[in-house]
């Protein structure tokens, strides 16, 4: 481990023994001059170095799906991590609560950065391996998106929005253009996919048109304002804004340039469809998508009155170009306020204010994107695969509606 | 404390012994199978509720000023806290690394957010108090601001960034806005001013023009998608975009509505307009302003070539309009390019390309924001106040110029 890295051991009150080294100064308990009751927090040098959370700030993300047992195997722990999405505010997913996709893959490479080369071969004049210095030398592109796993659906067994939804994120991301990387390296008549490969057990590999690697894909080396964390691929994440999650190749570390796709472990949800690339390609975009994160399952609300419902809104087709919120089950529907910028492939905070007036009622939103796509009904999707409303299974970016109780309760309205 | 809070101890690696209660499983070691030599770094209950950063990550704050003296006194230590900008990407400053000011003050209010209130009162037609709950219930806003310290300038002894600029952050913010409250409690007529005070040692209150108040200043509960951090203000910031540090009061409690400028120790840097509040209140806006990032004090460029030359603007007068750099000292100009939305009060990434030719040069940015303001010169300052160029002080948003030297070696150019 880095021997700068500050060990954090959390908040100490004022006048309780210090369990940090304390190099500030001495310690002075609160005395009669502080205002009121309060007590303090103690600032000590980790908090200067590295601040935390509130104690009362208990938000957490949990093990998805929820009560799943995880499946230790020969490569170590099964399971995925859910981010509390009830809790959210704003756009951004802080990192230490972003989701995380995991393929018999508890374990995470521990990269040395100094160590770290991405290299760049296959059909190319001139195959390339940059070093993580190289790469930040190069121009750069900050841009907010979103991630979300292609399994992040509503099912009747799940009652939270976390259970739900919990498996997408949204992120400040910057890093490279891998358009950069590609025309350095010159692509040779005919390439038309390219191969992405992480450093991650199993699910390190994904085939991307060549169309999608120039236009918008991003090198990443860094999320929020630092560096990509490790449970996002520290230190070098594929961003393929749009595309299903498991395209974001973690811990990248090679990428190919090829004249076809090639069939990875990444595609056990594309299997049916791997004679039709192009198909599976389409496939992979997710959304037009959106929900409310309050009120959502599991939470209360404490009486009748004005409320803001507030909720989140993408799609893997650009922007979001309209929300509406119904509050009767979906009678009538009213165009919510974006809060900000629609950004494309980003997360977008959408809210609609909201007088409650005691009854039992479910509350919906619809996302439209800047193509024109509409986020459709669980009806609907049902009706498209021609299979019963209770088997829609896979890519399922329906309606969620929630059901607010006359007790002000609020329930997964999917029966 | 909170008894679901997680306590974090950093990471595992595979086959290590758990210092945490692990509850996904049995542990097992890195097999052969693995690629290559990776060591991995395990999965356990702590990184899968709230994550954390690479251990090779060790970007830290520091006490400001650089080798200053923490003062204990009565009421504990006094220090501030700089981000380091150096190590910076995008727009957001991770809430861990965001900058801190506080005066007499390295104690903490540890609040309970369930026992928190906000009270408006003075001027009003209606008295009113508010809950958290109550808060989070009315129409919010989320837009990025920075905040900055009035004492965020460089000095010939200060080597890097981080000394230098360290003091200012910029975060998405999200709350209610105060015109929301101030209209529900409605304004009596000749009131003209708010004092805002929050739950803070001496530095707890500010005082702010009707106009302002009225216009875009937000009561903040949340920032960079999570609730306020403690050091930021927990549970309840007021954030008054584009003023002064000092004005945007943590631990928000009570605003009064007044019909003058109170006085209050956060004047202290605003003493000698005491008989000209207008005045002081035109002298409490920050900006325009402008720092290159990369390459900055300290850092060191391998060789000669190609360097993408980032850094960050901002200005309390609006939105970033232009950013212009310059490679050679001064003599000519190029303008940069802004990397996405330019927002108003918000810091504002840009940056441009330099093939550094192994010549010593001098690096330089100018900031002119969207009312046309331009950021001066150390040497025009000096010339405003008629003093020696050493002898600027307070308010200083001059240029800032990095020397490169022929070793690649990068210094603080004011002499």
């Amino acid at each position: 481990m880095g021997s700068k890295r500050p060990d954090r051991r959390g908040f100490i009150k004022g006048g309780a023994a210090l369990a940090g080294g304390l190099t500030l100064g001495t310690v002075a308990p609160a005395l009669g001059q502080t205002p009121g009751s309060q007590t303090f927090i103690k600032g000590n040098e980790e908090l200067v170095l590295y601040g935390e959370r509130s104690p009362f700030v208990t938000s957490v993300r949990m093990q998805h799906p929820p009560g799943g047992r995880p499946s230790p195997d020969a490569y170590g722990l099964y399971f995925h991590i859910a981010a509390p999405l009830q809790d959210s505010v704003g756009m951004i997913t802080p990192s230490s609560l972003h989701f995380v996709g995991t393929t018999r893959g508890g374990f995470i490479p521990e990269i040395d950065p100094r160590e770290h080369r991405l290299m760049i071969h296959g059909m190319v004049d001139r195959p390339l391996t940059f070093t993580m210095e190289d790469l930040k030398r190069l121009p750069s592109v900050t841009r907010p998106h979103f991630i979300e796993c292609a399994g992040n659906r509503s099912s009747p067994r799940y009652k939270t929005i976390q259970e739900t939804h919990g498996m997408t994120s949204c992120a400040e991301w910057t890093g490279v253009l891998l358009s950069v990387l590609l025309k350095e390296a010159g692509i040779k008549g005919g390439a038309s996919w390219i191969v992405a490969e992480g450093t991650e057990e199993v699910k390190g590999a994904s085939s991307i048109p060549m169309a999608k690697a120039m236009d918008d894909c991003i090198v990443a080396y860094g999320m929020n304002g630092e560096a990509v964390r490790p449970q996002q691929g520290f230190p070098l994440r594929l961003l393929v804004p749009g595309f299903e999650g498991i395209f974001n190749s973690k811990y990248l570390r090679r990428i190919k340039v090829v004249d076809r796709y090639y069939l990875t472990y990444n595609d056990y949800g594309h299997l049916n469809r791997r004679d039709d690339p192009e198909g599976a390609a389409l496939g992979m975009l997710i959304g037009p998508k959106s929900v409310i994160t309050f009120p959502s399952g599991g939470q209360q609300l404490p009486d009748r009155g004005f409320y803001e419902v507030s909720g989140l809104a993408w799609s893997g087709g650009g922007a979001v170009g309209r929300v509406e919120v119904s509050t009767d089950g979906g009678r009538r529907w009213t165009d919510a306020e974006i809060k900000g910028t629609a950004h494309r492939m980003a997360h977008t905070r959408f809210s609609v204010g909201w007088n409650w007036d005691g009854q039992e009622t479910e509350l919906l939103s619809r996302c439209t994107d800047e193509t024109g796509q509409v986020q459709p009904t669980r009806a609907q999707i049902a009706e498209f695969f021609n299979v019963p409303v209770g088997r829609v299974k896979g890519m399922d970016n329906s309606i969620q509606p929630w059901r607010v109780a006359s007790d002000g309760s609020v329930h997964n309205a999917i029966a």
